[in-house]
């Protein structure tokens, strides 16, 4: 059995790693014209994408999936409407394979040219969502690579009509092999297992999902993982803040998507706004249902005023709640702050609130994390909000991406040397 | 013992990423003063140095090992002079921390910055050469990441007295932690293995050595590695070529140095000109006793005019030789070369020799390999020939660095956003 798996992944990875060569110099015109086909192909097929769905809601419904976990699997009409003018919307970014990163002359007359290529194959691991399916297959292929998806077994139905799809609407087009993207055709984790071996033909991993996911992807892949790993994100204001401006963007930080990685977590605040600051910020985020767990000294001023808050336990100031909760600490300088955040954050994304500019550039220079912001809401780190147009995640990594990874992100580069003959003494 | 030596790694680590906070913002000068103090240093104990690099040598002796081994393995005046001029050389390149790689503005009105920093903290796992171990070291200061180095037990004696007198001079700096360079203590392989693990502390891992150890490296570590894998590195000489200049290629690419990743294993002839420059470039090939294994159009060629070769085996056309041997192919053009060298080559240097720009376009955009020449050696494809100044490998990966590994490629980047307030809506 697992022989047999290890045969059919292989299959796929060399079927891949072929279609990747004809991917690396396929033109944008192709590549435009096989996304706005599948495009239609959405629109078209849209029934029998509903009907796979509906069989995927019913097991997921059987199975005792929570509503929120079937939401998250869950295709309507509309939905399924805005995946189609998702793709449309790949189709217009440019397109960032062959630009030239640099040039440069050495003294012996070689010319170098250091030139944006594809990655190769990448291998796209992912939990529920099916809009992933649509998404992965789209930016791997405008950015020229061959993709292998590997969705979760709760979509099993939705995602095989979606991978007939894509490959119905790619090979129509002259230039863009049928094998450009390929959907691994089982949920076994053994399949998983030894694909994640093959790093002869594949060249990158993504996992999409939870730590959980990422951490089994990490410890047994041979092949170089892209990771997308928590956010513990933290805003600190400084005693120099527009208080205003603070609260504003600590709401929006903590509130406006409260599940999601570059939510804030953790909030810091310099002791010398302690007393005037965290009444205002506290009692509006009680207002919005977050629920605050504090310091000793922050606890002080709340219940001096009655404003509901639970002193933290030390585990908090390392949690990404994903929820409605917010760690709140005290401290002494933007020195103390860095450091906090240096031992404490996940390194994703930090900001800090502040008038002085000596303490934002402080601050931006000695956080270590992917993004650091002055004066604005930790929710900015993301592909869109960049002007990357799409992203297929936020990377933690320090190798390669960190931050958004957008098409230009799904590229390596190679060196191009022009001669007369040269030859090395 | 595993437990002690699993807290003894973890010590070193930890105490890395704390020196690691500190050398991502340590000033140019602080580094290039203590780049300048470890060459007066190792100069001043050389005697030192000389003794211990004894010690290891007498060991190699009754070890049994090659005297090409035991040459790796030496230091005496000559090289130690050379190393601390190789230690000043790098003080006089560019800072690569701190620059800005990109700036933008969003419509919003936030400006966002791409700047370079360190990587963080980089583990490098070599072998036998004591040269290394001082490389190693300096590339990772200069680009402002915190090293553990791990060297081979064939040079432990000597690399004990390098790490003493790197951390001797770098701790004399204002600035430069003592901990910026750590030298694991020990050979034993748990070390390593437990080393290996620690993914949260160490952010890279940079095997130096043959492909065994950097096999094992990929297949046992959790933390990204950046690898230097073989080169199977193809000549192809199209039938257009200048063939005076196409022989002065293939002889510089496979005989300058055969031992070296980028020297040629491989040779490509077009049908048109086999007869006429097979002949030519086999002579000259035998003359420089390079032994030729050839396919069968070619061994009957060179039978003809009574030149040494042999019947080439499957396997030969994926060998690094390393050695004075070549394997030899006609090819029907430029595409059926392509095809051949995407299939049969390692990735890592190939180059063309044709007077047709087409020809030279078209196999530079088809090559899949980390650089693609025309009309110059293989040999190029290193960090001091590309203007680097310095290198620490030459990668095979696709993702963070593909090709010399450079003080650029040591580092990643952050991104740093400047805004007046803005949330997101």
């Amino acid at each position: 059995m697992t022989t047999h798996l290890t045969d059919l992944v292989t299959s796929i990875a060399q079927r891949a790693r072929t279609a990747s060569f004809s991917l690396a110099v396929a033109s944008t015109a192709s590549k435009n014209s096989a996304l706005d086909a599948l495009s239609e192909l959405i629109i078209r097929d849209s029934d029998k994408i509903l009907e796979a769905n509906q069989k995927d809601l019913a097991g997921a419904k059987e199975a005792g999936l929570s509503m929120a976990q079937i939401d998250r699997l869950t295709l309507n009409p509309v939905r399924i409407s805005k995946l189609a003018q998702s793709v449309k919307d790949v189709a217009l970014l440019p397109d960032p394979v062959g630009e030239v990163l640099e040039k440069w002359n050495q003294p012996n007359g070689l010319l170098f040219k250091k030139v944006r290529v594809p990655i190769g194959v990448i291998a796209v691991i992912f939990e529920s969502r099916p809009n992933v399916t649509i998404d992965c297959a789209v930016l791997c292929l405008k950015s020229g690579n061959a993709a292998i998806l590997r969705g979760g077994k709760e979509i099993f139905n939705t995602n095989l009509v979606l991978a007939d799809i894509i490959t119905e609407a790619f090979k129509s087009v002259s230039g863009i092999p049928a094998d450009a993207v390929q959907l691994i055709p089982t949920s076994d984790r053994a399949a998983l297992n030894a694909l994640l071996k093959l790093n002869t033909l594949i060249h990158c991993v993504i996992p999409r999902g939870g730590e959980s996911l990422i951490r089994f992807v990490t410890e047994n892949s041979t092949i170089p993982v892209i990771k997308h790993y928590n956010g513990v994100c933290f805003v600190y204001c400084d005693k120099t803040a527009d208080m205003k401006m603070a609260q504003a963007i600590v709401i929006n930080a903590k509130t406006h998507r409260p599940g999601v990685c570059n939510a804030a977590e953790q909030l810091l605040i310099h002791k010398d706004i302690l007393e005037q600051f965290l009444p205002q910020v506290a009692a509006a985020l009680v207002d919005k249902s977050v629920e605050l767990r504090c310091d000793k000294s922050c606890a002080t001023v709340l219940s001096k005023l009655g404003i509901k808050h639970s002193l933290a336990q030390l585990a908090d100031y390392t949690t990404e709640f994903l929820d409605l909760t917010l760690a709140v600490r005290v401290v002494d300088s933007t020195s103390e702050a860095i450091k906090i955040i240096n031992r404490d954050s996940s390194g994703h994304t930090e900001t800090i609130v502040t008038s002085s500019e000596a303490d934002a550039r402080l601050f931006q220079s000695c956080v270590d994390s992917a993004v650091v912001l002055w004066n604005a809401s930790t929710r900015f780190n993301d592909g869109f909000e960049f002007g990357y147009g799409a992203e297929i995640g936020i990377s933690t990594d320090r190798l390669h991406a960190r931050g958004p990874v957008g098409l230009r992100e799904l590229c390596s580069h190679k060196f191009i040397i022009d001669g007369q003959g040269q030859v090395r003494s």
